[in-house]
């Protein structure tokens, strides 16, 4: 399946995704996916708010057990985060249909529409307006940066605006569901893991600072006239790393937008978009208000999600069906790709009995889910590098077909209760 | 002739102009520009580089004298910075001929392409490839913010990137340069003067700030795992400004390139365009190589011009012209507007004799022909705020037909020598 998207929305130059939400390369996933679930005879659904769910049985009769991720990627993403967990959904459908499989609830796949907010600036725009936490008025007046609104964009694709917003009778199809992801960090090899499990999603979220200052001429303002909001805005970034550094959380400015934006005019409005996250909520919201105190910009939150604690019992089952699978794997004699232990190259022995579960500092449409009412999970498939959101994010084959083997167990066993 | 183009490359919501070159309205100007010329019966020409010449009489058999500036903009820039030198080179030849004046050498009107260097980063184009100080080579590989190569972008509006280059033939034409031009600061606003002449431009560069790290998710990567390039971007724009007024020069960062720039990704590439200028080019050299050398960043100069003196002579006679038209237009009680003094609003009594000579922090294309050789001289027009590059730049009405008839007077007298 990888071979019919590898290469849409990517960057000649760089090999990075351009995967933006609504995009012409995310309408054309989106018309894979939709290929995709014909081809195994799955009924296609798109809910109000662009969210597409591709069923197996009559989830309005009895709520389903639902898998899947997102298509859309960063700018300049990794071809794994997103991608992974849907191609990985059908992969498992196709091994439950290979053992003659016959599940006794509806088995769903998903996919969530603009995971990233590489566009609109919201993250989980798709799983927030489904669950009704983010308001669709606020969603159609969302820009991106050609100034184009959300409602209009929506509208030129041939979808209705008016029509988002909360959507019980979807969220009630939902019984359970859990998402395959690429793990976003280095806790997997640290472990000698080639699958884990979510425990929890930190709180996080996004601030827009606009720095305002007065255009003026580069060359014939005198450094007394200036009002150059770029100063401010750099004495900002220091202060985030190294107030996050004191507050045990963490705080990046990575995207950033300079009006005029010419090399030779004084800029007149910088707006830069804070992410910051950690493991207590209190640091991170203290950060940020010691930010915007000391900044002199305009803040505004674009989001924020509170910490995230997974469905015990459902991670539990996740943990143990993907740690028999792993060693069922191991005493077959296919050992889990070694080399991608710590520095010395000697990776530890994976531990016997349920894989590792771990906390992430990345948000995603189950924690979304999670915190609406669904039982939730999420399993993770080993990154060598640990690097996300870019080209250089990977994950090895072998790895992936064991997070697939181990996704598949759980289904059948949800699909069993 | 404002109304015709006003509206043309303005942004609805801001009031501030987008004519970046070879843009739809860029091209639109340039149209209005040929239709003029026609309407005057003027010979219009387009040479190598892309810059138009409208003519009476027949610069191949003796040189003429040529007013003119340019039609583009910086992004998000006023109405003046540019057009106003256009509209008052065909206002002057209308006031020339509404005299009966019958020129005894050819005058020419010209329109610089690419001035400011809002697309492709290097400003005055047209005039450094008519005059040989920018690489032909150079010029067809420059890149926009999208990717297109200057080559490509040519070859798409019907012109031959080929040809670009050193045009000896097409700048044997220009006799004498003369260029009338906003002013960009306050110089004149406290010399109580509607207008001014100027004695030099301040040697002046650009150059760009390569900060490379290294891509990664801004939620779960520890900040001690990090190699963020914003970081030593924001140090460089904070020493930039200290060794900037230490040195006595200026020096700004108002354009930047952050890749992949999503709010949830650390930084990969941070590309930022440093503007530094000055009266002594040595300190201004300086300072490029402390911020180099102090950076990290990989640096590249983009253009540097050297100071240009203009021809003196001709300089003199620009002032003496337009104090004499100061001087008519005060004595026939049409005092130039008052009210744009220093800000006890008690404007100075304008001098009798030459208006104010000054020199200025930008870079024009008249500056581009004076070093090649060409005699050239600037007339300035008061600006009350001093703002430019903004859409707040303005000249009164009274000051910019003063501008014309100094404009005027002057044309006349290089046309009789």
């Amino acid at each position: 399946m990888w071979g019919a998207i590898e290469h849409l929305g990517r960057d000649g130059r760089t090999g990075g995704y351009l995967r933006d939400a609504w995009s012409p390369a995310d309408l054309e996933l989106r018309e894979w996916f939709r290929q995709e679930a014909a081809r195994r005879g799955l009924d296609l659904r798109e809910d109000r708010n662009g969210n597409l769910w591709a069923w197996r049985g009559d989830p309005s009769r009895r709520p389903g057990v639902v898998t899947g991720s997102h298509l859309d990627s960063v700018r300049q993403g990794g071809a794994f985060d997103g991608p992974l967990g849907i191609v990985s959904a059908f992969a498992a459908l196709d091994l439950l249909d290979a053992r003659g499989f016959a599940p006794d609830r509806p088995l769903g796949i998903a996919c969530f529409t603009d995971e990233e907010g590489a566009r609109f600036g919201v993250p989980c725009t798709g799983s927030r307006l489904l669950t009704g936490v983010l308001d669709p008025d606020r969603a159609r007046g969302l820009t991106d940066d050609d100034g184009s609104r959300l409602a209009d964009v929506l509208r030129r694709a041939g979808r209705d605006p008016g029509a988002l917003g909360r959507d019980d009778e979807t969220l009630g199809h939902v019984g359970a569901f859990v998402e395959l992801h690429v793990e976003q960090g280095r806790g997997l090899v640290h472990a000698g893991a080639p699958v884990g499990v979510a425990s929890a999603i930190w709180p996080h979220g996004r601030w827009r600072f606009d720095f305002r200052g007065r255009a003026d001429h580069a060359g014939t303002t005198r450094l007394e006239d200036r009002d150059d909001p770029m100063l401010p805005f750099a004495r900002t970034v220091l202060r985030a790393r190294e107030s996050a550094r004191r507050r045990g959380v963490v705080a990046t400015f990575g995207r950033l937008r300079v009006s005029p934006g010419s090399a030779n005019a004084i800029p007149g409005l910088v707006s830069a978009w804070l992410d910051a996250r950690g493991g207590d909520a209190a640091a991170v919201r203290a950060l940020v208000a010691e930010l915007a105190e000391s900044s002199g910009a305009e803040v505004g939150e674009e989001s924020w999600t509170p910490a995230v604690d997974f469905d015990a019992a459902l991670r539990d089952r996740l943990a143990s069906a993907a740690g028999a699978v792993v060693a069922a794997a191991r005493s077959a004699g296919r050992r889990p790709s070694a080399g991608h232990g710590p520095e010395d190259g000697s990776a530890p022995e994976p531990p016997a009995g349920p894989v590792p579960v771990l906390p992430t500092g990345a948000g995603h449409d189950a924690g979304i889910l999670a915190a609406a009412g669904v039982p939730s999970a999420m399993v993770f498939v080993r990154n060598p590098t640990g690097i996300s959101h870019s080209p250089e994010e990977h994950a090895e084959a072998s790895d992936c077909h064991l997070g697939v083997a181990a996704l598949a167990a759980t289904l059948e066993e949800l699909c069993r209760s």
